[in-house]
């Protein structure tokens, strides 16, 4: 594993740098990228990060620069492959992760990768761990990508006279990071170094208020709206302890949900006290259905998650089953009581 | 006013010592009330918190010591005026917010104050600036009055050779105390300082993934009933600027809701983009109706309130109406489209 210098280092020297975020888009990755590009731009370099998909409309608040040029575009030649000097993983470290962009990624005459998920991490036989990057930092200790991109970005700034730092639009990108990666400083990944760097960027004059709201006060209708119908039909088992819901196609259709509106609903669900299960089911299409787990303290939802072909963590899986939504109810219905007698 | 060291030095003399929490008692108060009274017991002295009311489940896992030994009481007499040392206001700083205790208050030797609003402040004038007790330490730039127990613990830490901190128990109810108040760090009384204790209470061994499940993960299934009601019935103004609600007495008597379990309400009510102003309006009773206002960004609800002879802050205020409901969400709903159209 390398330094951050090492990465400070090669992005300086660079003049042309692409940046690659994780598919299924999200916070860390989104603030991570702007904080990074918007430092290369600040030094005269041309910088951006390369994303298929829509931004979510919740962070698109930081997805321009002060002259408006956008830091996302899902043209990979907006630099040519000879002029391209770096590539850079960034919240991520797999070519799987930044589909459809791993031959480009590979193009650069040097790669790096800022990271903080384990997954990254390649073991060789002889116990040497390296990522997939000429040069990577992957650190799982660090509660957000942003907080190593908020210690890069310091490495930076004491090799140059430029003045990248302290920044308020940084700032408030890597705090953007920090707090979704870290559910609001709720999960167990947060830590000590992360409120440190919190503290520091308040010296940076970041408005955390103004980002919080318009982070987390900013749902669709829509969002609220098949939330509730998910609510009113939750079902409770166990004595409390599981609860399932459901939502149709012609649910999602007739309300007019769009990708990821649907990811309050098992956090939700899992808000009630004494809930311990909780599994959310998505009818995408006739017969496959997206079913969501949640636990909140011991149980195991990977374990049923994987009987289904699924995968994921303890307390966070899901799993797709190719029947009618009513079956499959049923059968989710009964492997969370049957979870819930094993604890 | 007076320094922490002051308040340190009465409390280190005294033997038997009441807290006063206000009424409407929160996360921060409870905590704070805990975070004191823990060390004070620690030291082998008799302390108490004075609250008549039932303290919010969802704050009930920190209201014993290790021994079983609770830590609110209703009861005044549990130290004889006699025996009163010293009475000691958190989070609170005048008589009508530790009703009925006034006057236990007043009995003992010595009063202190340890708060964080500035409305406790009582400026005379020749333009001097004290509290109601004999000692007050009443700093409005603490986001919470945790933050003030948290120095004040260090300060007393530094006069006895008794260990009061670093303590796990102690750092969780003073991470309860900054959390609530600060709504998960994003309201804007979030600051520098706050984090700084939030980094150092990681060395104190804090759990804060468990507690924030405890406090955050724990709502009653009636909370969710009520609320999806609300939301069932909530409608969309002025496009999509205003959002108005309500829940009648014959709601809340059916799903069974305890008093607070409505005050998310406004919350995901206003969590909605593009939304600036929100009404939720209680049927507390037939033509009793409380009005609960909340803005976004730039619009001053206590404008409106007031017009109703009701009160609050510009992003937060409330009323009540004498009427039944469906005249009530009338004239609220043209009131907000009013207010809407000014902006």
């Amino acid at each position: 594993m390398n330094s951050l210098h090492d990465i400070a280092e090669q992005l300086i020297s660079a003049k042309n740098i692409l940046l690659y975020p994780h598919v299924g888009i999200d916070g860390d990755a989104v603030g991570s990228c702007v904080a990074i590009a918007g430092a290369l731009r600040t030094m005269g370099k041309k910088a951006y990060a390369l994303y298929e998909e829509e931004i979510p409309h919740n962070l698109s608040f930081m997805t321009e620069d002060e002259e408006g040029e956008p830091y996302f575009t899902c043209e990979p030649d907006i630099i040519s492959d000879d002029d391209l000097d770096v590539s850079i993983a960034v919240d991520c470290g797999g070519y799987d992760r930044f589909k459809p962009y791993g031959e480009k990624f590979k193009a650069a005459k040097v790669t790096l990768c800022v990271d903080h998920h384990g997954t990254s991490i390649v073991t060789e036989e002889d116990g040497t761990a390296h990522g997939i990057a000429d040069y990577s930092v992957i650190d799982p200790d660090a509660a957000a990508c942003g907080v190593l991109v908020f210690d890069l970005l310091k490495e930076m700034q004491s090799m140059t006279e430029i003045k990248l730092i302290p920044d308020k639009f940084t700032g408030e990108a890597l705090f953007a990071a920090i707090t979704t990666d870290t559910g609001n400083f709720q999960y167990s990944n947060t830590n000590r170094k992360c409120h440190e760097v919190m503290a520091e960027l308040y010296d940076w004059g970041i408005d955390a208020n103004k980002i919080s709201v318009e982070i987390y006060e900013n749902e669709r209708i829509q969002e609220v709206r098949i939330r509730n119908r998910a609510m009113d039909r939750m079902t409770v088992t166990a004595d409390g302890k599981g609860a399932v819901s459901y939502v149709t196609k012609e649910d999602l259709e007739e309300i007019g949900v769009k990708a990821g509106e649907t990811d309050s609903v098992v956090k939700v669900m899992r808000a009630i006290g004494g809930v311990e299960i909780v599994a959310f089911l998505k009818e995408k299409d006739r017969n496959v259905i997206r079913v969501s787990f949640r636990s909140k303290h011991s149980a195991d939802v990977a374990a049923i998650a994987s009987k289904y072909n699924g995968g994921g963590h303890k307390k966070a899986a899901g799993c797709t089953l190719y029947m009618p939504i009513e079956e499959a109810v049923k059968i989710i219905s009964s492997e969370v009581e049957e979870a819930l007698k094993e604890l």
